[in-house]
């Protein structure tokens, strides 16, 4: 596992597992002069944490930062900033007798074939759980961005089948606050309710959903991104599969574009209202050959439905017998974990960003 | 553009844009004492080129690769590998004309925006030639993985929008053999035959069209990836991402998994023929948390149609006039650009899969 | 400041200023399956911390390491390895007074033209304090190295402009042993004695000393370093000259071979006792093209006198208004900087040679 | 070998062999907008190419690059730079008879337990034929520094054991142009002399002669360097001591400082002609903690001498059979490696200061 960090020039490094002592994140590189807090930081973590909600995770992950260097009279100083979430709620115990068995949608299988010990806790380090550590260098990435007029929002777009219609994107204020009020994260208030439906079906049923996010970025001037190898795109979508029970990753038509034509898909040019070059319309999601045309920047995210599940399934032990395995009525697992991935998705955009943004700098003499 | 080079251990570094005087790659990192043939390479340049089928450009890319370094005595000898590719049947003077248009669906208007210049001939580097380079180097890490048993079979899975069935991946071979066969690489011939139609009709009304690519690899062992960065799928999407006329990536059940249910989704563990642990169905496309199950590997790449066609677009000059462009009837395009990249979804599959394979050697004492 | 990473695959990043909440280091590609326990990183920061003897600065830096991830069950697990060690004796108030001042021989001149901002308490990033973080992932590799054999040991090599005669490696346990009994890490007794003398002439007069530090590392294989840019000696000179207070690099004879024919420097080949072929002397100091020889590596580090001295001194404030300058009696200062870093010395080349020790397992097929 | 790249954005990627095709560069991360020549490349190859005078190796390598991408009507477009020198007076059969002998102070022993298999013609990779890329490339990089005012300018300082006086670093086009008249690249014409007979007598005895290389840059800003592992001195001793034959690199005082007090050593502030506040004296060498302090920076570079000799040495053959070696007379070797140096040192020395001007634009916010 020798690639912890992710990004060029703001690069993060992390760290910690699902039940050991914390979970924490070294950002390097982010530019000096930035103002950042702790509140500011923890406002994020809230976010991404299990509400109190039916549904999501009934689990108390009160998380709240440690800032361990790195920011000096409120401003970061240009080095390293390390920042530290101690794990709470964490009871092992549990997690003790089932540890020889391989759980289906889990990585404890593949994790003890590679390093021959895996710390079974809570999934360690394969768990979501690792995902507050982004969320805490995103919100320092997310500052950077917004000093420079960048805004995101990543929203639930398909829950369980159920999708909503395409929301605007003209006042991304407006559409974050609207997210943010609901409980699943979703745009659409009548779309929300038929989601609550499945998700209180599904949990009735021991059984978990997948769901599909879409994220929206604005405010990006044009040239963002470095071809050919780290296209914008290229990034983003290396960014999102390394989120936890992602399966697939599209921008703009995505796979729609597949079944357009040629006469359809491109995006014609015209100017803008301060008259510069622009597409006018926006089939290719805001890059073009990789680099951002100023546009807004859209892609989607597929989730599977939470590996965790109360019913019965098949397995074999760590010494290949067959058993049966099914987790305990109450366990305290998210019925769709793609609903909380929007902190993450938006974290790991920031990321990617920023560090598109320094990346720019060196671009022309 | 500072990071035109891609992988960590076994890492390729390309150059070249579309008329310039060569398109090449240097691979750092191979091991030593692998056996490879110019003629091996030039095979794999052959499968990407241009046919003389009227489903591609009429184009003639007749490459041939020039061994510069790093093989000795037919043998690779641990130094860098530098193959280069002449460009020939490249004539400039027909992009004269139309340098100063913002060309709808291409990506002069963001190079030119980022860097203040750009090779306007051919597309210059965000020409879909600059793959070349790719496919060349994806032919040495196809050799390095043949060593250890592991094939890669790439096809088209959807054009216009029609789907085949999904093949049996049983017999890499005969698959393999079966897409060679085919003028679209396609394992289906009735549904090939309907996508000529479409090509043809496509064609006669100066259009273009999209399609989805699929990919299989087998004798994958368990072990490869590095999360939580890292993780195979994330390498494999930004690999994929990362080339020309990409929209989407999905792995395993992909977006599809977003509307299923974790019963469903979920791969239960069994037993195989010689008694390892392994999952059963393969619903997640031959990982969990980011390492290779054992099982093969699966993952979709969905292409935009080609942004050169010959029906007329709205667009504007660099100095933000007005214009309306076409493609003159009888442009070398082809009508739809996703055929061809079978071979460069191969080829970045192979050094994603050569790279996992050499860091893997360092995971355990 | 983008780079407190360093290694490629054993890979550290680092974190924290000399007066912040704590210092410390995650470790990323270290293999899973090495025992490690709390004990033997603190033994390696108790050999860098200052003793309770006149020769070095009477603070008490009691450093403990706090493990925060990746090691379960005495074991690391191939997960990343963050090690925390928090600050204690800190007393910044005494800073408040001179943080407009550029300090002679210290950085907080270029840092605050850098950054515009300086965490000037007890130097901030730019402080000694730092290389806590770089001792604690030296005892991880350390350990990971000595699995495989391969011993490594630091001293005195001259102080004050007095040098030691070159002392045996045949037997590095006894050098080593010999080596800490020494409150200046010196192999010779006599000499140390004439070191002490100048050491309190130096104190007294409120001035400081240079010194060279030597390293040798015993049980090398063959084949170590990564030829052009990552040879042994290129890795270890930027570990070496990354050390705060450090002058100078030299391999095997150094700068003397530039005094040398090529009859008296060229190592000649013979067997050793096992037949292998090996060179008979060792001029070169254990590589050849930057690959080790299976001879012990040998190198030496030059080091400035400490900046911090108690004489009056001339410089300017950032409002360019000259001032005189000068520490009170009393500073907690080390008088030679150098002796303490014998543990950083064996600390950074212990990462270099973990690194290549892993990298190595990539060059065969 | 997977590490033939330097540097982070302005990244270099070199490959070839002594007696291969062809030796080549790519340029990764150069800003667009910078004019360029082939002129401009060749001239820095004739800085580097064995002379027609006495002192160096009679070998005619008239090198001449080849620009394969990257530069568009005279001017960088920020895409890869790749750069071909092709190999042309290279006769191979000579080494047909030595094959199968580890040669004293070369690399072949190490390749070939390294690597299994060794290019054996002309010293392959291992030979500082390999160093024409690094030239070619370092002639974009000083391109670069000169339109930011940045001069450098490496000459030899001690040759035999003999050393010059420190030349004035006011004018360093005066010293350039001193150091390019004479033939050793000498700035002191009585001291040339001397070293004229010392290279005599060893040539006349078949044997060869090592030396220091001095180099100054000036123009610099203050602020270049990223600590704490990316040092202005940690990359540029990095780079030297990546050099076929170095063995030592010192800044500033260097060794000489581990000799020195404190109130000696340190460099006093005040400010220069504009008020800036800078060192009055330059012991540290042109930086402090590692970044750079407006001020020249100088440093020295230790050379072992040439490992190819005519006298006869002791060695043993791949199968462990001791025999006798020695170079028939006449060989085309240079009596010392150093002087050619000159060059790469300067080349080198523009890779890390170009990188290093990059990165530095992302330091503040």
């Amino acid at each position: 596992m020798a690639f912890n960090d992710f990004g060029k020039i703001f690069r993060i490094t992390t760290f910690g597992q699902s039940h050991g002592v914390a979970i924490g994140v070294v950002i390097d590189g982010c530019p000096s002069g930035l103002p950042i807090t702790k509140e500011e930081i923890d406002r994020e973590l809230a976010f991404r944490a299990p509400g109190n909600n039916p549904y999501v995770s009934p689990r108390k992950e009160k998380d709240e930062v440690e800032i361990l260097s790195g920011i000096f009279e409120g401003q970061t100083t240009g080095t390293p900033i390390a920042l530290l979430i101690r794990n709470m709620d964490a009871d092992s115990s549990k997690y003790e007798s089932t540890k020889d068995l391989y759980r289906p949608g889990h990585a404890n299988f593949t994790y003890l074939q590679k390093y021959g010990i895996f710390d079974y806790r809570g999934g360690g380090r394969a768990s979501a759980r690792e995902t507050v550590a982004r969320v805490a260098a995103g919100a320092v990435a997310k500052k950077l961005l917004s000093h420079y007029g960048i805004m995101l929002c990543s929203f639930t777009a398909e829950l369980g089948g159920i999708a909503i219609e395409q929301p605007p994107f003209s006042c991304l204020t407006e559409l974050k606050a609207k997210v943010l009020k609901s409980e699943l994260f979703c745009p659409d208030e009548k779309i929300e309710a038929k989601w609550k439906e499945k998700i209180n079906e599904a949990k009735a049923d021991g059984d978990s959903l997948g769901a599909i996010l879409q994220a929206v970025v604005t405010g990006l001037p044009v040239g963002l991104g470095d071809p050919v190898y780290s296209k914008l795109e290229a990034n983003l979508a290396s960014a999102m599969l390394s989120i936890p029970a992602t399966k697939g990753f599209e921008i703009g038509a995505g796979f729609l574009a597949a079944k357009m034509k040629g006469s359809e898909h491109n995006d014609a040019f015209g100017t803008d209202e301060f008259g510069n070059a622009r597409p006018v319309t926006n089939f290719a999601g805001g890059t073009l050959g990789g680099i951002s045309t100023g546009l807004p920047l859209t892609f989607r995210v597929a989730f599977k439905p939470t590996s965790s599940i109360q019913k019965v399934q098949k397995t074999v032990t760590v010494h290949g017998e067959g058993k049966e395995f099914s987790l305990p009525p109450g366990s305290r697992h998210d019925p769709c974990v793609a609903i909380r991935a929007n902190a993450i998705i938006e974290a790991m955009s920031a990321l990617v960003l920023a560090d598109a943004l320094l990346l720019n700098r060196c671009a022309k003499l």
